[in-house]
């Protein structure tokens, strides 16, 4: 807590690696800002975790915003983790507002003297840690691949009208991530055209790779959302299948039995003189007339394929 | 209201801030612009109220209009207020409609003699009240965002009539709001780019700031613009469900009843031999009948998931 | 109509703006052609009135192919005329089909001997007119703006099968303005970064001013279009919504009295036993059956809402 | 036949058009290869008439590949006939499957021995044939009009099922001639760009005019495209308006008849204690009820303005 | 496997071309990367089969990672293999899973001492086996064509439930093929536009051929699926046009038989006093009334063209 300690950092010609954790600490932050000489904006866009990832180089270092995306349970549920990076001449101070473990794989391979992070500079422990958090995203990625599938087949199975909300709950995820990982690849961007002395030449076949990762997540995105929307015109085709089906039953019971009622109606009635109310087999012969009419109706339906 | 006594000011080495109020006051704008040498177009641009935002550079200082956007109550009901700002070499001139209470702020901010307002030029502070006007686009956003939440829980509960004029309303007040911020983040594209020497490099990093907020602010209208088309088409969907319901009720009853009043009529039927007539048991028989056909069905429905 | 006496003026100091009327006046064409050595293409781009709005760079001349746009009354019914510049060293030659009085203001402001207009070449004198040109733009947008409001009116309030016809052909008014006005952009962008000597750098804030109002004019058309297409869909819902009420209405009906009329049917069989057709209250209990059913059905369809 | 009199012409200074007809004759295609020198890559895209329009620059050579669009009645059967040009030095190459009478008129222009095309180099007569050929995309945009406002009327005016596949068959004819305008206007813009020695800088005025016409077909083609998806959408409304029509009738029939039929029912009820059967003017007043429910009924759904 | 006797080869003036099959191996790997120089993070790209394509520069090679796509049987599984290129001065080597014999026919042409890839360097022999994997999306292009037609076919004749799941496979199919396309064309354009000395601008030309395949293929795709949006219309429309004619079948059977039937009620009705049951003619004149108002029913079902 006490920063003067750090001061002989600065100057040796040592790099190192400063990890704060809590962001609404602020006179910490305003420690480090001054000693390190961290633009005031650019201490405002650490301590603001609602920013857009991005990537800002000023005289004396480069910001770098990301954000953590990752999922406890449904992929519904996703979480935000805003991480900054400022990278300097012989230093990379991380910030972040919680503790979590995914860079704990990093520092013990950083523990390895003779490692490829030792030897290069504080860019490239910053890519590492930047290629750790898109691994992340392929995971959510992953999930999401997942929920898309039980979608699909909950789709062709069966038309609750709950179906249409998940759907929609499904696409604000998507949009979600894309509104993280559209301004990575831009981030990725800069860094590859980046003149900047702190992001070094030999760390831009690295960036590179994780910039094309970034493409192919927005990609893969864009195509689930395809996928979805095409969902959205067979549920909706299937609601209209059914309703179909409804009204065939309809029809065809209604177109059946409809003129017999009448024609049973007509012979219900009270006239006098109706001659066919003693005819003897009448009766057998209304029967012989109702089944051949059902007959021949069903052999219609039949035949314009109704069922 | 005697400019006369401007005229010291703008030769004499000190930095000014003139705020003027009313753009219809044409003497006073004429006044104005005849002493800060602005060009024709510029007072012309300054006083058509309906003008786009823009970013325009002339010899002698550059031209900076912008859109207030504020509601009172309704998120539907957006007003707009225009604010020219001329920045020249030391002095920067706003101009607006009606006097508001936006800037007192910075007002308060800038008697403090050793404020970095009062260090930086006329661009700094331009800077500052331009960044004031886009801090108050995040409440409108903030008002949307309730809006289309509010409308996601009406479109799921119900289906009134007037849920969709809603819904387009509430288009409507997206649309006026991205014509405003759509060319607003032109305007500060182009100041990042601006070679003009009121422009100075060091409000630069602010200026990209904002930009960056305006970019944001038209991302989040556009994943609000996605969400309500997708609101609109499980409105259009549910319309479709009700109407299946509407159906399969109609149909059921219609589809049990209607030929057993068939049945019914045929021993309604006046023939003079129907044996059936005159058996014992017959008529509890056709009841037996009836109660058997409608189980009948209503095991046919089930098991098609009717209800 | 001699050409000769026209030879001394272009030799000389003077600038000069001839407007010829009637571009299928063969003779005439060719002779002004040959007289302001103007390219072939050139004369054949004038002479064609179904000619794209363009500006074409020659060596010795700038070519602008404008159009006129406007209704007399019903916006449906959209008016073009061509309006075709030539833009040499010291002359403006004005080309149309027919006379008419748009350009009389700007005579007028010509006639001042010491006005703007005299001061700048040529190129301003065809930016005046390319400015009255588009201001007549916005009288057609004005107009286009009230048949959609009406539009939204009458889509709200019914739905006559004429509407969407009357929409359909909304659309296309939309699409014959788009069409002149999306190249007039480009003609105004081509004309803020020429480097044609004809084109004078003074004449460049004035073009850049057109230039944004044709933005304007396509961002509108641009919102207006969407609004149409928001306002097929609630047209469509309406639609549905109607049919939904007629389904309503029938199930209703349908499902209250099928049932009722199979009991009434029942008691019309002629079974000579039948006990209940002797019993004293058979014939009131019925009715109170009736009654009751009834109401129960009404119940439940007030609880589903249906009415 | 004989290719060895070729030679004396390749080397001499006067300028020379070949015409190749049959591209599917390999020892005549190898032959002229060999002789101009041209790539074996641009003798394979020649032979190839499925080739994509395209303009590409070799050492010694330009080859120009179009498609001829022409259709002999029904716009729904567009046929392509490749026509590939090689550009040299002095002479202009052209390829065609077979022999057709597009280019008589330039023909009999060329035997003009003081005309423009023998004044001016291979590539202006590469620019003729390629506008004659634009010209005749001109003749199919015409067809396509006239053939959407034929279905235009159609659907105003009715819903046959065949109409939905016309104007898939429709759209198809739009993709096959933009597959072949949108690659032109790219070959266009190639050789506006182009700095080739064989594509002079005094045509380019001229190739500027024809890459204008290409803009303006494609053009035509989006906005037919989009009046072709409006109808779509009318026809569609328009199959749900009917669908309401048919709804509504059965509903008014319906709703009027089937409770009078129920209360006739209930008087063929054969209980014996049906006090209202005695009554004198039962029957008469059941028919006063009838008629003034169906009045009731005319006039509840006047007021609903159901017809 | 004992990679030592490579090493002289590396250094000699002899081209090489090294096939490795199977990149699960390794070892093997590790031992070709050590061998050539090649980046760590090349490596990688060729270990993971699930690697888009891409064209990557090294300072000592260049990585080019393409995908063979290829069906045994039906289009709908699609099947995908890497083929990984390193491309080094004086050496190809293309690293694969699994052996096939689509490189085959190259192999033979590779043998001819005089061929022109005997000739040209190893980039040209990296052309000619990328132009061969082109040539296979051909062939599924042409499987998709088939299988759309095919689709079409069935839309139009028939409306199974299946149908549509069928259209969302096949889109899946296409949007796996532009998956790999659409990256595909990105390095052909990068190949075209390298500066790379392993890149000779001999092979330019070629690299620019299936540049031209590569975007012809994905225009085809896109024309493709706007033939499937289409198509899924078309369906929908038959689904709302047989509804339609399920809908006026039970309307005109209704509309008919329900007002008959009411009529036959009336006169079923047991009311003492009702005269027109003891006429004559009575009988005759209801059968004569009930046949003229069908009669009259089917000519307005007839004049409205229901049928």
């Amino acid at each position: 807590t006490s920063f003067l300690q750090l001061h002989p950092f600065i100057a040796s010609p040592y790099k190192f690696w400063l990890n704060v954790i809590g962001i609404k600490n602020e006179p910490l932050l305003s420690g480090i800002a001054e000693i390190f000489e961290i633009h005031s904006l650019a201490i405002e866009d650490i301590r603001n975790n609602q920013q857009r990832p991005k990537l800002e180089e000023f005289d004396n270092l480069v910001l770098l915003i990301s954000k953590m995306l990752y999922t406890k349970g449904n992929i519904s549920e996703i979480q935000t983790e805003q991480v900054s990076m400022v990278i300097g001449k012989n230093f990379l101070i991380t910030f972040q507002e919680n503790e979590f473990d995914l860079f704990d794989g990093i520092r013990t391979r950083l523990e390895n003297p003779l490692g490829k992070m030792r030897k290069l500079g504080p860019d490239y422990l910053a890519y590492t840690l930047f290629d750790a958090i898109i691994d992340e995203y392929y995971v959510l990625l992953e999930k999401l691949y997942d929920k898309t599938e039980q979608l699909e087949d909950l789709v062709m199975a069966n038309h609750h009208k709950s179906l249409l909300s998940q759907i929609y709950r499904h696409r604000k995820s998507m949009q979600e991530i894309k509104k993280v990982v559209w301004p990575t690849r831009e981030i990725l961007s800069s860094w590859k055209k980046s003149e900047s002395t702190f992001l070094k030449k030999k760390t831009q076949p690295f960036v590179n790779n994780i910039y094309e990762h970034s493409v192919e997540i927005i990609e893969n995105l864009e195509m689930q959302r395809e996928s979805i929307t095409t969902l959205v015109e067979i549920y909706m085709t299937n609601i209209s299948l059914r309703q179909n089906e409804v009204m065939k039953t309809l029809t065809i019971i209604a177109t059946i039995f409809i003129p017999l009622t009448f024609i049973a109606g007509v012979y219900g009635m009270n006239f006098e003189y109706m001659p066919e109310l003693e005819w003897k087999y009448a009766y057998l012969g209304i029967w012989i007339f109702f089944v051949l009419t059902t007959a021949g109706m069903v052999y219609y339906f039949k035949k314009k394929k109704w069922f």
